[in-house]
């Protein structure tokens, strides 16, 4: 089994947190390029998926996407449980999970594929053929962050974690997200001090320090 | 319990077939105003989430994201298994699923709801400030489906279904971008032969027929 990753690019975060939460150790290879805004041309031409991270398993079998990572291996190592553990809260958490995602992961990324000049002509991941940046979704990106900011405060004003009582999956997505949009000089805003609190409690975990 | 759809709209229709495929029940409200391109402001105003799918539980909990919404109703009747049965098929149909959202009905709404005069200001779901529309991401839109034709195309050239050898969510996804693309005359190229095979085989589903 081999995990591949980039630095420290906020999609195979997600997944090196995850497996730190579990306390697993999957050997990773980071495929980045040092120095550069892009992957190794050999692992471009070798995987169609073209992204990180990347899982490859004993049998050959590949699995991308950072979600259906952990998926495979919340279901061979349920303890401690990240992705619930009955019918609702399994639901609940992915729910949060996609609209951290949906709402934050990507309009952060609009926000910051299409600003760089280091990403020209690569307005979003994993296309092998030329995608233009678009500038209007620069300032869409920048729109969509500062909605996704209010609608998480508020979710964290009677709620310890992004999806409840405990900590899942969602806050592991919520958290590289915010990271990556500090990052971009969009950190937190002042006035959202349930995220705030949030934010300070979960950037002190082992799997996230370390 | 009560599931929130609207007409033929393509994300309610995911939860929909899989019911179906289900053999489950599960009441419903259409909360589209007849005739035209928005929910209800009644809707809208109750519900932050502002999008369908959206599923009511009886203990007044909420679930967006149509596939929270699926796996809900698959841990509670894990048969017909539609997202996989053991952790690698789980991890599969998860990724192929997401490849389908990602490439496929981002790029076909990326399409839509950039060109149309009915979502003006609106050019994502969900949000309750302006999002102006961007005529670039209409081509970028049509220059994604293509890829996503592409690449499910290439997979189905050797697989009976999207994510293997069994019909799962991810087929659902593919059918219902599918038929979104193709009534806005986007359909499957004459060359992707497989996913033509495909997609007649699936359309036929009494799921989806009904």
């Amino acid at each position: 089994m081999k995990l591949f990753t980039w630095g420290i690019a906020p999609n195979p975060r997600r997944v090196k947190i995850f497996l730190a939460e579990k306390g697993l150790n999957v050997p990773s290879e980071d495929v980045g390029v040092p120095g550069k805004a892009f992957l190794k041309p050999e692992f471009l031409e070798a995987h169609a998926h073209r992204r990180v991270p990347l899982l490859l398993l004993d049998d050959g079998t590949y699995i991308a996407e950072a979600m259906a990572i952990c998926r495979y291996f919340e279901a061979l190592h349920p303890e401690p449980a990240l992705m619930g553990t009955n019918p609702q809260e399994v639901a609940v958490i992915d729910m949060w999970e996609r609209l951290a995602e949906w709402e934050g992961m990507q309009a952060i990324s609009e926000y910051y594929r299409n600003s760089k000049g280091s990403f020209t002509d690569r307005s979003l991941a994993g296309y092998s053929k030329t995608l233009e940046q678009i500038p209007a979704l620069i300032e869409r990106g920048e729109a969509r962050l500062d909605l996704f900011y209010e609608k998480f405060d508020a979710q964290l004003s009677d709620n310890e974690y992004v999806a409840g009582e405990r900590f899942s999956v969602a806050d592991i997505t919520t958290l590289c997200t915010i990271d990556f949009a500090a990052y971009s000089n969009l950190g937190i805003p002042e006035n959202c001090q349930n995220l705030q609190r949030w934010y300070k409690s979960v950037s002190k975990r082992a799997s996230v320090v370390n």
